[in-house]
């Protein structure tokens, strides 16, 4: 199976890998909703003076499961490997309804699902509502 | 040695499992203190109107821990299998001295205990004012 | 290889350990930045009637190294075999750059670099504006 480029993925805001591998476990860096494309947050629309407008919180849940997904990718493995998320909301009220549909919809063809744990906390690096710390489940132990 | 009941774990609220094992690990979901039974959070005292009077924080703790115990009960473990917890409070200051009186008592005879890691965050699911993050070893690897 | 003193390590605030091994890896305690030697935080000056007047951000993030280099010196490893760290800050505007600079130094021969998700939490116990919980690889696995 061939992996995918590592282009896919978001640029490192420091000095930290987006994967690494240790016995039977891959660990995955918390991942935001940036575009590795164009580097803008998902979902967020600004005015003509660079001034955020609206924040689309489902488009940005989807941006955090396509950077898993990319990730995934460059070390051969799918959201089938995924064993534990943790969430990171900044609204439980608002957010975790919609994040709730989103991941259902993701996870829906996934038996067993991962486990799960939600938090709402203060801040998130730049203009993210929503980022995700994965653990997989490594092709061959190292 | 049998193992308990699913029966006596709480309905989790979106696709995912109280419970996945990877190789000398069993992960376990972020559990809060809703009773399986009633599926009332632990300590909520409501008027006849539903509204919230009070909640007893040292019953959550119990709360927590109890369907913690349930989850490893279903996968042959007890807390004497437990490496690893992160606790969720959302405040510091009220929430510590008693969270580490029930800790220490619910771990008085495991040696050595888990590592451990205390945050305070914004909001967790519904009326938790407090949530645990386990990880377990298993009995045997998979 | 000798390993270091357990009396560089903070006392733990409960009964939980500094780190606990699982087949190839090592769990860390969340790390403060207090001192092991004056049990004080790092950066932290305090008036004569014992109020604090200002906390330096950036020795905290120094003490919270110095302290998981210490907990990992006690198992014989060293910040080349951290994998995954979790870091929780008080405020991500202030904190995040300053945390990052002495990131990439702490980091800087380390190649590949551990796995990261950082957030900014509510509170944390004590005067500890920043925590670590780190995750090295085993020299051998149990």
């Amino acid at each position: 199976m061939a992996t995918e480029s590592k282009e896919n993925l978001t640029k490192p805001l420091a000095h930290y890998s987006h994967a690494r591998q240790a016995g039977h476990l891959v660990f995955i860096a918390g991942q935001g909703c940036r575009d590795p494309e164009t580097d803008v947050w998902a979902g967020v629309t600004f005015d003509k003076s660079g001034n955020v407008t609206t924040i689309d919180f489902e488009a940005q849940v989807r941006g955090v499961f396509r950077n898993i997904d990319a990730v995934l990718a460059v070390e051969g493995l799918t959201k089938h490997q995924i064993i534990d998320i943790q969430v990171f909301l900044t609204s439980m009220t608002d957010q975790f309804p919609i994040m709730n549909k989103v991941w259902n919809e993701f996870f829906k063809d996934v038996s067993p699902p991962p486990t799960r744990t939600t938090i709402a906390v203060k801040e998130l690096p730049g203009l993210n509502l929503i980022e995700m710390k994965a653990i997989a489940v490594a092709k061959d132990k190292k």
